[in-house]
């Protein structure tokens, strides 16, 4: 596997984009984009599980009945949740003229929104700009689209990877945003990802769970989950690699090269998190189950008193114990680890004798490694989350 | 009942207090109290549920084993959890000397600490105030013990009501500290509670029980449970009332006149959150069962997004909906009702029109009333929580 220099989603064979300023956000920014295959591809999608839920997912998910997908339009600005049926009427428009414009069936385009929660769509803006936006697609504007579909993320985050399928390169791209509404047991906020490889529609999916399972579904920026998190992966086959199916090694390579490219996203989406001055990577090992340790990560992930110690570079680790005590899980403080920086600070019920300038220094770090050993059994899993600051908080007392 | 001017935990019979600084706290405050009844009094606590536990809570368990207590000395500064053996003998040496002063039984002291954890102790400057801790009891000093208990809390948090039981008056009393590390689902930071009733054990505990649940643990700052949290009340029945058992009137008046204190105080220490500048009174209605209702109004208590969309005064009501669909409950959005301030704002799955102006006009106050109902059942939970702030990143960034 390489990762391609400069890789956007038109790195993949027969991928176009657009992107333009529709004006649903006030600034000056872009807020619309729009990819393209010029060949029908198949498509597989996770949405959020946020009991409340925009109305582009319920659209989609009748769209993608058919596992085929073409374009995906999407707006930033407006998440088009909580909007009822009008809500829904808004996305079978921008669907029905977006199929139109490009001569395809209505029910192979996809749109997806992100954007602040209660608000009507103004479609009327959408409809007047698709037009244009579908006159102008191109195989050299991913960087824009990129941009069109951030809200308050401060980096646009794309990406492509190469692998080989018995010879063939072979093309994995995405693009993904999302700062803030982040946390782990979801889809992602945004991501969509092109491919041109030749591949079962019941790989495609399996390849896409296993993913983003290893990638969005462990980042937390807030602990708060989107109405709108959704992941789009779209393959056309264009590469003419033997088709993968769900076993043998090209499967494995493909569910390698997509998983870094989703890996390398989410870690993007943490770095980039509302405020984040810092990136914890915290691993909970010695659980006795899967969810055990995924629940004790999840309570540190989203703990405000650790999100605060490291973004102050405060070694007062006292919070990481008090936290995993009060995440519903069976333990035994006698027998609990913890670990900053892979230097063990609390260990057989007692604090470990290290000078708290080493500590200091030791935090002085973009990437912050919490490893918490429970000891009970040998389940173990790892996630990203973003520190908390004031201008988390600033952002999110001033967004509306 | 009545609630007594400048009540405080010395307005019951029988009940004298102290403090000073024994060095605890780098800072020139006062950081260790002492409250003692001049005759034995039944005791009651509550603890944290956390699963890591200071060596206080430890040691306490063990001493209200026989239902009495006489003194309770507290610290701040350091709360002496993650400490282990040598946390458990401080808290031994601590007690065994209070109790030679005061010439009462060892088991008769309770102790307690708050402040970081994961450091040892310093017990021999408690060691070394203790006699002049004895020495200077007296009737007055309770605004002085309400202080020395405090960590991050802005002001002082104490009480009394007097209550009838049969035409005799009998007062309960009580002080607490708390601003952050608080979270529902335990008992407090700490609580004190004083009273001079006559009243059996099981009565007493019975009180304690139903006083906290209507309100320590109805409250959230920061969603973070604490390893110390404890609630103790001393009965020294030196109002000579005819003793109250759990059933009859004066049992309800004495229940009655708990809550009432504990949910002034409970509110009291989410009005002096870390940073806080509003607290919401958070409502939820029409759950299937308590528990969804109780599950649903925590997820929004410790909403990052609607706790800083609150701190700005900013109607972003979207976050409450998207909030709640996240809290693992069953709920179905076109029945769900969101109101901010009495006023609908989200109600059939749509967006109630109101102008913005009102909303933000109507979220300029103290106290901001959120109330979600979600029309599957007839249960309610309400619970107070904090907004979040710049001030408490500060506070957390900075603490150690």
């Amino acid at each position: 596997m390489k990762e391609l220099i400069s890789g956007t989603i038109s790195s993949p064979l027969g991928f176009k984009t657009n992107a333009l300023r529709c004006g649903i956000k006030k600034s000056e920014k872009d807020d619309l984009a729009l990819i393209y295959s010029i060949v029908p591809a198949k498509a597989a999608a996770v949405f959020t599980t946020n009991k409340v839920k925009a109305a582009p997912l319920f659209v989609g998910k009748e769209h993608l009945r058919n596992n085929r997908a073409q374009a995906i339009i999407a707006n930033s600005g407006n998440a088009n949740c909580c909007t009822g049926r009008r809500g829904i009427q808004d996305v079978n428009k921008v669907s029905a003229l977006v199929a139109r414009k490009l001569d395809i069936p209505a029910a192979d385009v996809l749109v997806s929104s992100t954007g602040v929660i209660g608000k009507f769509l103004p479609v009327e803006k959408i409809i007047a700009a698709v037009p244009e936006l579908v006159n102008g697609l191109a195989f050299d504007k991913a960087q824009r689209a990129a941009r069109a579909i951030m809200t308050t993320d401060t980096f646009e985050k794309q990406l492509a990877v190469e692998i080989k399928c018995k010879g063939k390169p072979v093309t994995i791209a995405a693009v993904a945003k999302g700062a803030g509404m982040i946390c782990p047991d979801m889809a992602t906020m945004l991501c969509f990802i092109t491919t041109d490889a030749c591949i079962s529609v019941a790989a495609l999916k399996k390849a896409l769970r296993s993913a983003v399972d290893a990638s969005f579904n462990r980042i937390s920026v807030d602990g708060e989950m989107s109405t709108n998190d959704t992941a789009i992966i779209l393959a056309n086959g264009l590469a003419e690699n033997a088709g993968i199916t769900e076993s043998g090694s090209d499967f494995k390579q493909f569910v390698a090269g997509l998983t870094h490219v989703c890996v390398r996203l989410a870690k993007m989406m943490v770095e980039d998190g509302e405020g984040a001055s810092r990136v914890m990577q915290i691993t909970v090992e010695g659980a006795g189950t899967q969810n055990e340790a995924k629940r004790a990560a999840g309570k540190i992930a989203n703990s405000l008193l650790v999100k605060t110690m490291i973004a102050g570079g405060n070694p007062n680790w006292g919070r990481i114990p008090a936290t995993l005590g009060a995440a519903g899980i069976a333990l035994d403080e006698k027998k609990l680890e913890v670990f900053l920086q892979k230097k063990a600070v609390y260990r057989n019920g007692l604090p470990v004798a290290i000078k708290r300038e080493v500590l200091i220094k030791l935090l002085e770090q973009k990437y912050v490694d919490i490893r918490a050993r429970i000891n009970k059994g040998s389940h173990s899993y790892t996630m990203w989350a973003s520190d908390l600051t004031a201008e988390y908080v600033r952002i999110n007392t001033e967004y509306n």
